[in-house]
Parts: C-alpha cells; structure tokens; sequence
C-alpha cells in the first residue's frame, strides 16, 4: 500500500502515518513523489483497511497494490480451477452447457424440456423451486414440489440439477437435491448465504449482481472460498446500465478480465443478459468466443404460457440450432463440446 | 394494462390473447391506435402480470396502467404515514435525526458519541452491531456485546435505538434491543428477511439498494407492508453511477418522487450518499431542502480511529453546528426540529 | 400515440385534448383502461411531440407507439443497407475489417502498419489525424501532415481510408481524403457537424455516444439520413458504466437490437470496447459471433511507443492471428472474410 | 506519478521505463511497495500522459497523483472566481438567478416570462434560439428571430442575456447578443466550440454532459481557461442512470465536490435536472443548501402550450414562490440575494 501525503502536510502528521503502520507491525519508507510525500508499506500490506488511513490528518490518499481477493485471485493459483459437479467437469477445457426452465412449473413441463436440453447436448438441467421474485404477488416458485420433480428430471435423464437457493432457511433443503447451487444476483451480497454455503462441499455458482462491480463479485467468492468450498463457478449475467431497451446490459467484457484476474470458472447467461429470445443465440455464441466456460440458458417447450421469463427463453428447436453452432465455434476457442447423442428423445424436439 | 398489437398481427393471434385475458375474469376492448390494434383491460388489471403476455405470438408491446405497488403507493393512502418508533415520529411535521457512529466499536467511543448527539438535538442513535462487509477479512461488528452496548447507551441517555440486522438468524436477537431495524442497501432484495421483519410490529428503515429503482425500493417496502408490518420508513442512500470521485451518487430527486408516489416517510443518508465528511453537511442540507422526513448520520468522536467509515463520519462539533442550521432550515420547508437541550453533556462537544 | 388521462381527469380536460389533437388533424378515440380514459390517436402519429401534450391538464402519461427513426427503422427499409466505400462493401455478406493506429504519428508507423493489416486481411486503414482529446495539453493529431500521409498509405496498399472529422471547420480537408468519415463518440450529438455530412454523399462511420441510449444512436443517423446520405454505418465502441476495471463497457446486446431495428450496417470497435490489448481479440471475436458486420481495430507496429491508446492496440502478429481465428468464425454466423492475401510484406509482420 | 512494476518485471524493464523519464526530463527514484519496485517521479510530472507508460513491457499500473486540470483547479488559483457578466456577478456572496422559458418561441411568451421572472428577483434571462434536438423533426429554435427578441426582452427588462450557442458557425451571431454564453451538455466535448468560446472575452456558462464525470467537466473548462477566457461558470444540469422514472439525475454531490477541486462558480439546473415541474422547487433549494452559486431554472407563462420542456416548467407564481424561499434560505448558506422589486410588473405574476 502507498499512503500519499497532502502537500502540506506536517511533519508530525507524517509520522503518526509511520507509527500507526509500524503498530500493525509494517516497515515503511519514505519516499518523495512530485513535490509530496509518500509513505510506502513493505512486505504484504493485503490485510491493512485503507479506509482506516484515509481519514487521518494529513493524508490526500490511500493507493492499494494488492488485490483484496486472495483466495480467488491468481496471485494466489495461477492454473485453472475445474470444478467438479458429481462427474462432470466446469472450467476445463469442455464447454459447460446448463438448460432449462426458468421456473419449474409441473411435471410435463419440466420433464419434457429436461429431455430437449439433454438431446440438444447440454449435461446440466436448470430450473428454479423457489424464486425470488421483486413483487410479493408474483409466482413465487413450487418450493419443495419443485425440487421433487427436479429429482425426477435427474432420474429420468440423468442430466446434474442447478437450482437457485434464496435463503438459508431453506439451504439443506435445496442442496439435498442439487447437484450444483445457484446464488442469484439478489443474493450476491447476502453474505450470510455465502458463509452458510461456502461451509458445504456442494459445489456452487455464483452470479454477478446487478451492479456489483468485478472485483465485489470476486469478495463474494471469496467469502465462500474462506470457508473451505472452493467448488466455485462464476456467472456473468448482465448488469444495470440506462439503456433502456433492454432488460439488462450483458457484460462480456467481465470473461476476459476476470480469466486475467482468478482462476475460478466462468460462465454467461444470455437469457437475462439480454432478456428478450431473439437475442439469446447471438449473445451465447458472443459469450464463447469471449472465453466462457459455458452457458446458463433458459429453455421453454412453450414460452408462451411460461410464469416467469417467458419472453427470454428459447424453444427447445431453437436451442438445438444454438448447441450445433456451438459445436462449431468451441474448436475455435480451443474447447470442445459433447458429440449430441443419437437418441430416440431427439424426435420430440419441436422447432 | 394495454396490450400493443403487432402492425402484423393475424386475427387469430388477437383473439388468443383476448381470450386468455377474459378467461383471467377481464373484460376486454380492441381499439385502433396509429394503424394497429391494441387491446385494453377494462376493470383492475393490478395482478396481471405483463411478461405473460409480452412474448405471445402477435404481441408487439404490453403497458401496464397502474403502479405495481399498491400498499405504498397514494392510491391506496394518501395521506402521509407517520411511524411511531416507540413514541418518537418519523413521517410527521418534526424532522427525524437519527445519528451515531457507523459500527459500534467499545463502549466509551458509543457513550461518547450518544451523548454528543444528544445534546446535538438528535433523537435516535445509530450504531452497528452486525456490519455486513465487502470483504470477510473486514471488522464483522461486535455483535452481541455491540448490543449490550446500544442498550447501555439507550438507558444513558434516553435515544431510541436504530442498528441493522445482517440475517434471519440473527433478527430476534437484534429486534430485543432493536428500537427500529435498519435493513441495509445490500439487503433490500433479501425477500426472506423482508418477510421476517413483516411479520413483527417493530418499525424498520429499508434502505435503497444500489442500483435500485425507486419502484423497487416500494416493491421491497410492499414486501413488508403485505405481511402486516405497516412502520416502514425508507432512507435513500446514493446509487451506484459512472462517477469514481465520490464513492456514491446521492439521489435527491428520489426525495420529490417519492413523495409523490407514496405515503411513506423518507430520510436521508449523507454519510454514505457522498461518502467523504467534508461533504456531509452540504448534502444533509440539501436532503432537508429537498423535503426528506429525516436524517441518517454517521458522527464519531474520533473519526481518524474508526475501524468503518471514519472517512465519511463528522465529529461532533461539526454536527452540533449542522444542527443549527437544520433548525433554520426546518421552517422555510414547513418543518420543525426541536429546540437543543442546555444539559449538561453539551460540554463535552469537542469541536 | 396513446394520452393516458388522469384517474380524476374532468370532461374537460379531456376535451382539450382531444380538440388540441384534431388541430394537428388527427382523428381520436376515447377508450376505457382499467378504470381511466384513454385517447387513442388513429392514423400516423409520428410527428406528434408527446412533450407537448404530458403536461397538459389531466394528463397522466403519453405513450408513443411509433418509433421516432424513420429512415433509419425497419418500417421504412426491410432490407438491409450495404454501403458502398469506394468499391469495398460493408453490410453485406462479407465482414468488413478496418484496422490501423489510433493516431497517425509519422510516415514509418503508419506504413509499416498499413501493410501489416492489409497482409493480415484488413480493407480498410483507420488512423487519426485530427483527435479529439478531452486534455488541451495531449497530442492533437498531425492534422493536414496525417491526412498527407494516409494519402500516401492508400497508394502503397490499396486501403480504403477511414479517418475521423472532429468538427465542421476540417471536414472538407478531411472529406478529401477519407473513403469514409469518423464521427466520434463525442461528437455523436454535435448536430452541425451530422448535418454537414449529411448534405454530402461521402460514407459516414457514426460512433455511438459514450452515454447514448440506441434510440439516440439512431436519432443521430436519422440526421444524416434526413439530409440525404445514405451511406451510414453504426458503431458500438463501448458505453460508460460504474465498472472501473474497464475503460468502457463493450454492449454487445446493442448488435442483435439494432439489428432487428435497423437496416443500417453496424460494426464493433473491441478496442475502445475494453480498452485493454489483451482483451481485445476476445472482444472482436464476440462482436462478430454476436452478429455484427465488421470490426473497427487499433493496430500498432510497436504499441508501447505510441503517442495514443497504445494500451489498446494489437500488434500486428496478434492482430493476424485474430484474423485468421474470424476467418474460421464467420462461416459459423453465415458470412465471409477475403482470404489472405499470400503477399511478401507478410514477412514484416513481427509477432 | 507513480510506476508500479509488475511482481515479475526484469531489470531491464525498470531500466527502460526510468530511461524513458529521465528523457523526457524528469528525476526518478526506485522504490519498493508491498514486494514490487515502484517508480516515483520527482518535480512536477503534470504534463506526462501516463498512458505512455501504462502498456511498457513490465509496468503493472500508473498513478497520477497531481490532478491533470491545472488552470480549473485550486492549486492554480486557491480564491474564489467571480465571473462579471456585464455588471451581474456570479460566484460572490450573491446567488446568480438566471431564469425564462427553454426556447425563445414569440414576442409575447418572451417579454410575458421575463417581466415576470424580472419581478421575482432573477437578474438574468435565459432562453434558447438555437435548440439542439435529438430529433431532426423537432423544433429547432426562431434562431436569428430569436435572438431579436431577446435584444428586445433586454431592452424591456435590464436582464442579463444567457442563450445556447449550437456551433462554431453560429457563435459571432449569438455572441452579439448574448452577456452570458451557453454551452449545452452535449457540447460539452465540443473542442473546437470549446477553443472558440476560449478566444472571446465573453462569459460562458458550461452544463455538464449527461455522462461526464467531475474530472472531465473541469477538462471540457480547462480547454477555455488554456485559450484565454477566465469567465467560466460550471453548471450542474443531472446525470445518466439507470433510474427510469426521471429524466435525468440530479448530482448533488458534484457542488462540494467541485467547490473543493476548482475555483470556478457552479450553478445548478433543477428544471432538467429532475425533468418535471413538481420536483423543480425542491430541487432548487437542495441546490443552494448543497452551496450552489445560482440556478438555471425554466419558467413559463404557460408551460401547457410550450415547444420544448413544457413538462419541466414553472409558472411565474411557482417560481415566485421559490424565490421567497431562496431569499429566506440564502442566509443560512452565508448568501444574500436582492430583495425583490416592488414593482408595477408584480401584478401580471399569475399564479
């Protein structure tokens, strides 16, 4: 850390800087920069609180080196994470393809879309019980009969579930049924939550929240990290922008900067990333070539009388077109993705 | 609500969607709008909900009418809500002050300061027991003993209490000292704990999200008032923008809008709206001016020691002299504050 | 366009509505929603200025139906628009790859790296002569010296000259040397400078402001096109956002809306989009999966001496190796890119 | 500046960034922060343009310490500038009231509002003859028509002129009759504009553009004040965000900011600021209380029948409502304004 003293700033102010740093056990060093004084912290400054010296008489700022995130950062693991949800494999170098309903809704609807997205290709089926929801009069999820179908969906397909947990009230529950943890972007700072999951084994994804900045989605990692789960996945999803044409603004930038800055997975949702159907193929094909480890994508046998998201969810045709292009675009990007099975589902695919 | 026709739209697709509203119980006009069809929703179209309708065949656009949040908003009340925080008002005539430091740290600094802003004219302290952070390496708060210490500061001085509860688990024992239970900015969307604080009498002050939009900050005040819980007071705290300078935005048109909107009391949070002190009291003006309910500030007695916040928090003397000039303030916007005691703590103010 | 009255709207009120409309000779007709008045304006509503009928009396809001791009919206053109540069096409099938420095800086930069990028693929030489830059004190461009030697770059290689117009004064002496004209993000809403290269037949290459909404973006093309120029090309560069790891926020969502909204061509400019070279080559190869019909791309012989952006620009190695990476891609999202041209100034490109 | 060397830097990239300094003039010393060698340069290193240095082989970040708005700033200049417009002094202990309707639109509308704005206590007129419009269909001022009447409201009333200058090409005209020159948001980054406005003598007033940050907006001064023209007044006129339910956002914050940063006065726009007339008032005193110099407000004689901004227009007697708040809130800020004339004018004020 570097502490930049005000141009005018006293001698003694100056060293009660010093002192307060050598209290916490730091060597400094006092060096001039352009006219002013600037107080150099040797050694590693990384758990020093800026804010606690911002304050203090005399100085004009507070210059961090380090990364606040440790554990999730490369300095600290410089290859790759591969997470490893019950078999199949997030973050290496086969592309992760997570499909389903937004909300499960009943049996028909859940297993004739889990079977779609298995035919198309994908190896994870998504799909919410519980739902937050931002009105209290809204379709707020089937709750414990949700996970029960999901359950049937797995066995019937064999395909890992991802579904969204929204409290810690029901955590055990939904974890009893997950093969892999969604915390959504209301939740990103909910750091209860993350405490509570980050002390599981359950391997976890994590999304970004709405304006959560790249490095308070990597804090948020890091909470689960610090408390011994390191199966984190990553999520980009869109960020809130004055663009008001479309629901959210997805952020591609976030792949390659934070592949530059952790070494924790990463994956887009175009669904909400761009929030309208006609989107979606063209911004998952964008979040590949940006380097995503995969896709989180809504997929609906009839979007038409969906109860939640329906204008962003892709039929299950469409999404079979979306997975044969990416069959193509990952060897370009140096990935793979599964052969599609030659199976008898794939007849039930309307277009 | 308005159901927008595509200027292509088949008979058929019409009359699905016509139908669909009529078998929700709605009857229903088609009227020409430029050179399309648009279908109107006589009666109360409050609980439709529009992304139903959006993405069937034909649909061009859905509007809805009426506001999404109807026990805060003024068609359902329209005279102004005054909360009653245990004798105290906010929402009335007197401006609410409520002030303290950002977390509470031992029990001399929270004495300290409780007496200052007492003698200062505030009626409420604030002080944090259980502080979510960015970051899991950062000072969590004292928490029970923080409490402990609260309540001594309450019995010293007669201020009601205002802290903030992190999660469900710990809300009993937070609402036990809790006068008034703050749920902050990261919380706004955490509808568990929305609920839970609904389902009890005590009063709560919601702050505004980050990036929310006014009409989420209500959607999460209806959250509360739907279970019963009618004490809500908001606070707008600055918003998330494109401008690095100041760590937030402080919204002020939130103030007038809001008003307008809705009955509830709103206050305002300088401290972090503009995030540096020099700055607080110009802002704190400002939100009075922009006919806000109240304050939320942050005063500690040394704010160079802090271990939260110290950068954005006044000491007293510099709060004593905002109070003055609030009480000048106070008429020219048709409020009162009440008169400074003369007691004998108001020496300790140490300017 | 549709006038939402007030719930407590008097009959007269809406009467003035309803005669002020029929004086701009439009035919109306007043329909229930919900429980208010609406008036419908039937027939072509939009020249209508909504502005001036929100605040009339007992109004409550004013919905436009009609998208105010005429030119620009696919209302008026169904197909697409390909410009024609001097006999290099973009919109159509083919990608149109436009590369070079930020700045032109002396006769060597800027021809060894107009070779480079036409070896590597690229049709089009960007640099700038003319820059502006938001300090007075930083280089301004070599100004009529830059335009010289862009002018001695397009006979050496044959590229097609893109370079920017910083305002109206210059834009002759720029028109004379450019196939196609820059207009900055900055100058996205200088609307004498859009009108004067309206009133000429030169192709404009329109960057979309740093804050401007795509509706506006449009708007500004709706100026050129109203003057009589046809030959616009839209440009995402990159929209400001509170993210403060990245210069800007990249929108790739704005390509496939424009898209359905447009029959303009629009093109990606990744470097400006994440402003940071290592980024950069993801970025393009998003822009083109997410359907865009070229790229704009700093390209540097030696970046770590350049007088601007050299953060951002690729080398001409990485640049030929994106470039043979886009060749593999567009086939993928149905188009072409020229093969390379087997030439001997490939041997100059240093990796 | 400060140079921090990436973790990995070789001796002989510290070398090269040193020999790069010390050619360009400039001491340095080598420094060690956390693990790293951190370069320092000593003296004055205001005018080096850290991108230079940024993307050099080893070089892991670069931290400019002096702000790079030198004639803006206070350590140019630690008073207060006072702007003299023809007499009117804006930046003293006087608050600047500029006051009239968004566009010059007729004879009687003109000399209607300034009589009464006159009346009121406003010292200066403002109103538009040359309007930038997103549209190219909306109306775009009387232009030269314009400006005649607003010779003639002067000659009526003794205001101050203050009118929208569009471009170059129009400035010698407007500047003819204008006191005080506007230089509209989205000219803000109008360079030649700037230049041209900076080789006059003339006062100009300079709104911040809807997305600028604070360090651009005392840049965009910069550009003037660095040809010659001292007689700049800022003006804060509302930010671009995410919030949909007004036009804009006013940036509070922006006014102690500034105050502290720059010299220069700033006055607030609440009209555009907050985009809607019931909100105007309350934003206009949060401005003077947040230490604003003046406001920028519109004022109409009938804001129903206005061609531009009608929905964020005062009638005279709102607006002279508010400047008996202001003459009653201006003292408690350590401000005076003129005691309102007793005039004969006062009994056309309709309410």
């Amino acid at each position: 850390m570097l502490i930049v003293m005000k141009a005018d700033a006293t001698p003694d102010e100056i060293e009660d800087v010093r002192q307060r740093l050598e209290a916490l056990g730091h060597a400094t060093r006092e060096i001039p920069v352009d006219s002013r004084i600037t107080i150099s912290v040797l050694g590693d400054s990384g758990r020093i609180d800026p804010d606690q010296f911002r304050t203090m008489p005399g100085v004009a700022e507070t210059i961090p080196i380090y990364k606040p995130f440790r554990l999730a950062g490369r300095d600290f693991q410089s290859e790759n994470t591969v997470v490893n949800v019950d078999g199949e494999r997030i973050g290496g170098r086969e592309l992760a393809i997570i499909a389903g309903p937004c909300s499960v809704e009943n049996r028909d609807q859940l297993l004739r879309t889990a079977e779609a997205v298995k035919s198309a290709g994908a190896k994870f089926l998504r799909g919410g019980a519980y739902k937050p929801r931002t009105s209290p009069y809204a379709f707020q999820g089937l709750r414990e009969e949700g996970l029960q179908l999901l359950r049937e969906a797995r066995e019937a397909t064999g395909l890992k579930i991802v579904t969204e947990v929204k409290d810690v009230a029901t955590l055990k529950l939904v974890a009893n049924t997950a093969d892999m943890i969604q915390i959504g972007a209301r939740n990103m700072s909910n750091f209860a939550l993350l405490e509570a999951v980050g002390d599981m084994p359950k391997p976890v994804l994590l999304k970004r929240g709405i304006s959560a900045t790249i490095e308070e989605l990597l804090m948020s990692a890091e909470y689960i990290l610090s408390r011994g789960n390191k199966n984190v996945v990553l999520c980009e999803r869109g960020i809130r922008t004055f663009e008001p044409y479309t629901r959210n603004t997805l952020d591609l930038n976030a792949i390659p900067v934070i592949k530059s800055l952790s070494h924790l997975p990463i994956i887009v949702d175009p669904s909400h990333g761009i929030g309208m159907w006609n989107g979606v193929s063209a911004m998952a094909l964008a979040g590949i070539a940006a380097g995503a480890d995969g896709l989180l994508i809504e997929v609906h046998h009839n979007p038409s009388v969906a109860l939640s998201d329906g204008q962003q969810s892709l039929k299950p045709g469409r999404f079979n077109e979306l997975m044969e292009k990416i069959r193509r675009l990952a060897p370009i990007v140096q990935r793979t993705i599964l052969e599609r099975e030659k199976s008898e589902t794939q007849v039930m695919i309307e277009r």
